[in-house]
């Protein structure tokens, strides 16, 4: 382990001491496998309480949980609109094109997000048979970018899919960092999807999502595409646990809290450091800012965050559930220490 | 949970201590994510130094190591030949069918065991364009019938396979069972199959099994297969982790030693027994036996096992590594009980 | 071209006159691409009005149209139960498999043909989401073994379909056969399934199928599936014309007996001839017969027939819309001689 | 039929009669089917000839001869690069997404043709697992644009694939069209691929492409992948002798010479006619421009094209294979005559 905090990402820290209290609590004794459990009922039942949810399945990662909430939406002609940078399209190794069997039709954003007027771009073609129809938009909250859906936004997006035939699917790996951002409730941004993931793992669980099925019409299918898709745990009760964990007095939240918090303070102190511009709104727990090339290297190597635009050399930073305000507060030494030294 | 053991399956047990404090181990601190860890490269190191396999990969369940595993050998014009009863064909879903493409070419056998006789049932068709071509041959040790393959057997199925255009899968969600029972090595049995797997869960993990790769020429597509089959955990130390408490002192061993040794106990208790008849050899932690059905549904109510089959009330009894010799001698007593209840 | 017929297969025979004629007056002039013609308008009207069904649509072979048929019936996570004789199963490279991401759960049958009763043995597991989920039967008519269904088997299993939420896909590659066969209308066939094919390659055509949808919930996806499945031809006026010479004074109708009969006589020779074995009723174009090994060699090379099954020395005879009485006579013939000298 | 032609699509165009003639030919008495027959034998043969292929494989359509050359090609987990605009990203209902698993990874151009620098851009992620991996090149030849690369701009690209171990892959829908047009030889464009498809339908066939294979790794998978890929035509004499048809007496040539010239002579017409802007190098049979959106409705009424790009009013004009001096001639009459009306 390094001994220091890692700004490369949420997921290079490890689990919410809650997260493995309650795993351990849970490994009491015998209970029946695939989710017929105590465990697993209550926690779901949790899930549906905060939510608004019909039903909720814990699935292994966040590739898994985008491919099978959107499994439920999508025939293997339709298409699915997403930003050029949604984690969908870049980061998921061609999985959903290759288990849904969809095309996935990708906007360019400035911002990561997307708005009526971007889904319009994509909605030609329908009914004509040689195009991938059309079915459903995924939207990620919090997005790639650190930035996030306002209420507003999201309420517009999901009227407009409504009244556009559309399914709406939102990528909730970093979900309760918008809820956290926006000051509202996971109900709030459920209302307006189909499904929606809500992201245990970068939030301080060991390796857990929930898929949360908003409408009623695609509850049958949601088990058996599951199973199909390698996602059914035998010990269930492990993953509602870490659930549990998370649910407990709303560690969940303020987890999301912390972290956001601290990419504010991080923010905050790049903004006064000559020669650091900040690039994207820091709406969640995510920095993005362009760097001096060359002190990119040395503090790469010491706080191990990633380079994402090679030509402006932007960075980003993120900050997870246990960063403290004096990792922020040494890394931010550095930079101004390696700045100075630039001058 | 329920106050006493479950015969209904190895994974109705909770986690090995030793998996748990591992965990709690691993969580310290920041590290990298997605397998460039410490962790990962320990554990990793000592599967392959254990199996004398080429490369280690970790996933989240049996069924995704089997549809990883055959992901390596196999195109989608590319048939695997199986036993009727394999899990692969009977209990995922028809993950295998939608995630490679590939068809199951099955075979009725008396035992679960596959023999090269058997294999060459399946052979017909090849070169011709009309026929899924077969290609891989998928075996259970131990099967899904508690029986062994002799490393005999293993062997004559290992040369058949090299002697006809064939690789070898071996399913070894119960690998530990049958090491135990063989009295031999892990690489005793890898040595035969092009790839494997090596099941955490029923030995005692909380959901990890590990994908070992022994032929060189089926390693560059691993990591993406991985990825693309939703397999690929970001947090993956706490995945070794989970090995590395089975590793531990030999626990995967000794758990499956005592799960064996509790099903041989269950085998020579219902022997005894008047109108009890046993269906398989007794070679791993499942005991098959023939119950009079008019006891079946009170012991099934109270110990949770399944009937395997219902024209002969063919039940199936598993031990789990936490099984004592106290929840054998109480289930027995209470099918003494109820099977003297109906002369 | 060999100088004789071939009882090989009715597709070593060529093209009916009125096929290729019509072909030729399809050619005349531009006209709108992918059925937006009058030829695929009036022609797809005329199968609508034959069968009875809502739309139809022209793909390019059998496989094809199984696989386009059942894409309309088949989550991947669901099933289709048939024959293990079945084209589906036997003859298509494992296309379903790979196509529709669905399992076969296959019966053995003693003729080809599914039974209520032998589909009932295939319906375990429902709601286990380990479990395929079966959804759809196909049967073959007539089957590959030459058999029929009867009217009355039909609505047998169009009624137990219905009656346990299952759809009925009908192979139709000699749909022709089956209706001379029965002296009955396509309509009366084709009122039991939700979706059925109409072969015209082996009745006479070049190379179309047309997929006669009966059921409406099911059209909206069609044209997309086609598409998405390589059928969509640009210029399918030719398409369409191959039927029309098909349907051109009950063409098909008379191809089809004509096979058929060629059949019975061919039947009818060969009962009389010592040391040969018929296998099977025949009740459309094929005949299955044991003969003596020595004399198979000799009869294959003039004749070019298949050996079905190695083990009786059962061959599969052929006859095509275009083989005669003399050109069954002459092979009698040859079956005689050969036979007569080995007595 | 319409009574005048259209400029909508090289594929409104019906069948040479040279394409009609060699099938009536070839529909002589019985053969063996799918291609094992003289007329594949022999088609095959020339075709191979022809451009330097080892094999070549007919198949039913455009879209099918795609998706069957990148499967020679493509893992899954491997992604193909190609134009925004190419027929494989735009024009195919996303059936090389569903069929091969694979990304595509587009790139923006002007011209519809990609450059070893526009390649290049599309590398990132090498060795990433997150990332699918670039694995083929597909270019159009020529393109959907009316564009071709020159023999200097192929073999630029083909160098830097066998430098960026990449493989290249040239739709050759209308790869007539382009070496018409280079006035070179089908060989000296096939030299750069590793499969390349050569179109028979848009040249004056019924229904058939060529898929033709470069590279001698690639030759197994061919024929069951064209199985699975329900492309395998059982009365395989009929797609041969319809390229028996164009090269007799290479027709092909003249048919894309024709409909080159005829694309020519339309551009030089538009080029005098005020208002009306030429938008691509003619170097084909397309030729797009730019009208005055005030004519376009009752020239599209009448002519029947289509148009490209709504913002610009672009419309996209084909010549096909039997346009003629005089058709051209009159559609210049009626836009000259529009345009004047609207000065």
């Amino acid at each position: 382990m390094t001994s220091r905090k890692s700004f490369g990402s949420d997921n290079h820290a490890g689990a919410h001491e809650a997260v493995l209290r309650m795993m351990a609590q849970a490994n009491d004794g015998h209970t029946h496998a695939y989710g017929d459990d105590p465990w697993t009922d209550r926690v779901t039942s949790d899930l549906c309480d905060l939510s608004g949810a019909r039903a909720a399945y814990f699935v292994f990662n966040g590739t898994a949980a985008n491919v099978l909430g959107l499994s439920l939406l999508l025939h293997p002609y339709e298409a699915v609109i997403c930003a050029e940078t949604a984690h969908l399209n870049v980061d998921e190794c061609g999985a959903p094109e290759r288990l849904l069997g969809s095309k996935l039709l990708t906007v360019p954003t400035p911002d990561g997000k997307l708005t009526p007027g971007l889904v319009a771009t994509r909605l030609g073609g329908r009914h004509d048979e040689h195009r991938a129809q059309p079915r459903a938009v995924c939207i990620t909250q919090a997005t790639e970018l650190g930035t996030c859906y306002s209420l507003e936004e999201l309420r517009a997006l999901g009227e407009f899919c409504r009244g556009h035939d559309l399914r709406l699917y939102i990528d909730g790996a970093r979900l309760a960092n918008a809820v956290a951002s926006l000051d509202c409730t996971v109900a709030d941004i459920a209302a307006e999807a189909d499904v929606l993931s809500f992201g245990g793992t970068k939030n301080g669980a060991v390796a857990v999502e929930a898929v949360l099925v908003m409408a009623g019409d695609l509850l049958d299918a949601a088990p058996f595409q599951r199973k199909q898709l390698l996602q059914l745990a035998s010990k269930m009760r492990f993953l509602a646990a870490q659930f549990a964990g998370l649910l407990e007095d709303q560690t969940w939240l303020r987890n999301a809290e912390q972290s956001n918090s601290m990419a504010q303070r991080l923010a905050t102190g790049l903004r006064d450091i000559r020669g650091v511009t900040l690039r994207q709104a820091v709406q969640s727990n995510a920095v993005f800012a362009d760097l001096d090339p060359r002190i990119t290297g040395p503090l790469q190597h010491d706080w191990g965050f990633y380079v994402w635009d090679d030509h402006r050399n932007t960075v980003r930073l993120m900050a997870a559930f246990d960063t403290t305000a004096d990792d922020v507060d040494s890394f931010l030494a550095d930079v101004r220490e390696a700045s100075a030294s630039r001058v």
